[in-house]
């Protein structure tokens, strides 16, 4: 059905999509070709909100030669008007001729409505075309569409014994530098990282990107039920931070606001943050990949309200012992069949580290 | 100095010498392959103690055509009279022109010695070709010789998360069938199988080699300071079990041994089995790899007294939370440079497991 002179289009369009990584968002990272044969005439990819969409990038650099070409995109064209005015649109008045695209767009006000509108106008569409690859680019978009909440993914720095700190919460330094750079690869590419109150108050952690080059940092998500943050934790300045709470401190919730933080107040019944809740809110933000940097406490109850979709695990090459801290609280179980199953999608050594990516099942 | 047709040669006499990988001991695995350039005129393995090393088995199948030969040899030959007459001698005998050997002998009777006698007799001797695979293939052996202590290589199944069974002691299955396998295969290879009293109580392993084929089992060890282990546990029955403990209670000590058990009474000072006493023993018994199946408190105390060599990690894809039993009971670390470092030697998949063997640095 696709030649192998589509494969490498379309593999060239998921590359320049991939151009968006660590900007694209909220938007979804998208990339276009435009060819006859196997030459290509236009590309473009999305960068930033605001910005044009992928297919326009590769119409304008295709000018007139457009006319009767072949369209690759990793996502179906928008037909609705946002920020920018529908791409189907261009498309047609640019007269190509036939449009292949990785997969269609989740989002449920463009799903279906794009390719609909392309063949009343008589341009051949064919959808499918590495579209798992396409789908794995923008996971935290499309989760964000389907689920009305983020991708969240769970990095967890441990020893090879599963432990993450020393009894008296020393921790730091616990993988090496290879693993410290690709764990700021994954806050790059998120819209927040997230952390509790308790690693907030053992490391004060900045929660920025560093040692890599972005163009964005990502925002950041305290999750702190009684408020008890300091107004001088580093997390308060620079990018901007939501602080997620079940408290009503007017006081302390009125001097974060100086500080120019979101607080966002959401009780559960016990006291706690709703967490549930607080994804919501947290999608309707409009954040797709969400990292979360916490300790057993926040990993355990994110993990038990089942609103974590990956983990991402370094392990260091050295032991602690069971004295000190694990990764993950979770309540008691009883017999084997209640553990949490995952499953492994990539293992591989990071300098002297292992790092394994799993996803529940 | 080596040339390709050596590298060949030298490879596959390794191949063989691996034959004796389940049968070798407490001999080391040798392999021998006697050639004119790249025409293989004898090849032979050791099988298993009182049987043929490998230069004879090689020498009976060359017969004449060993005059003249060179002879590629995984280890130094023997020089002494052992169980069976020295393999210089035969091979001064058959007259081979040429003898490239992969690594010294470790055993303090042999190495060297065989070298000399065969320069004397106007031999071309060379060492060194693929020297690191003849050391890995009988790094037991090795490590019996110079350190008087069989290799001891620890074995965890584990979930993702560092632990080894629920806190109501429940642990079977944590692992899949392609991890379980290769569990038997390490077991297959070990002189013997040791645990802890705890293990023993909890889940009465046979220790035994199963769902793989081998032509001996291993011998089990027990450690059991208050010889608390019942006379009908598992580990009992079938090929000989050795029994450590630290306590005198000669009526208990009576009946093992009329179950043909072998019962070392080796207490410490403070009333639990001297663990490094426990391992001369077990050295001097012709133990070459040992493999420890426990829990934590036997794995602890071994690495505490870093008897350890070598950590064979199976994490299964699922969590058990941090209320669940962990891997390796050490005394808490106050600081970060008192863990226990140790490298990654080599890292995959097993089924849907990983599989990780490390080794302390």
């Amino acid at each position: 059905m696709f030649s192998s002179i589509d494969y490498i289009h379309m593999s060239h369009a998921l590359r320049l999509a991939e151009q968006g990584l660590y900007s694209a968002s909220p938007n979804p990272r998208v990339g276009c070709i435009i060819a006859y044969q196997d030459q290509v005439v236009g590309s473009g990819w999305h960068e930033r909100a605001g910005l044009n969409h992928a297919e326009i990038n590769a119409l304008d650099m295709a000018g007139a030669a457009a006319r009767g070409a072949t369209v690759y995109l990793t996502l179906e064209p928008c037909s609705h008007y946002g920020r920018t005015p529908p791409c189907t649109h261009a498309l047609i008045q640019a007269g190509v001729a036939k449009i292949i695209i990785a997969m269609e767009d989740p989002n449920p006000l463009v799903s279906g409505t794009g390719f609909a509108l392309l063949k009343q106008a008589g341009i051949e569409v064919q959808v499918g075309l590495l579209e798992k690859e396409a789908y794995a680019l923008n996971i935290g978009f499309i989760t964000r569409m389907t689920d009305r909440k983020p991708w969240v993914r769970l990095k967890i720095a441990a020893s090879l014994d599963g432990k993450t700190a020393l009894n008296n919460g020393m921790s730091q330094w616990i993988t090496g530098q290879a693993a410290r750079e690709d764990g700021h690869r994954w806050r790059a590419r998120s819209c927040a990282v997230m952390t509790g109150i308790g690693t907030l108050q053992a490391d004060d952690p900045a929660l920025t990107v560093r040692h890599i080059e972005t163009v964005r940092q990502p925002k950041k998500v305290v999750v702190d039920s009684h408020l008890s943050l300091s107004l001088d934790a580093n997390v308060l300045r620079g990018a901007e931070t939501f602080i997620f709470t079940a408290s009503n401190n007017r006081e302390k919730i009125a001097a974060l606001r100086d500080l120019g933080a979101q607080v966002v107040v959401l009780p559960d019944t016990i006291g706690q943050v709703d967490l549930v809740a607080m994804m919501r809110v947290l999608a309707d933000s409009g954040m797709n990949e969400l990292l979360v940097e916490a300790g057993c406490q926040l990993n355990g109850s994110l993990i038990k309200a089942r609103l974590v979709d990956e983990l991402v695990i370094f392990l260091a090459p050295h032991l602690l012992g069971d004295q000190a801290r694990g990764m993950i609280n979770l309540p008691e179980l009883i017999n084997l069949e209640q553990k949490h199953m995952l499953e492994i999608q990539d293992l591989r050594m990071l300098g002297k580290d292992i790092r394994i990516i799993s996803r529940f099942s």
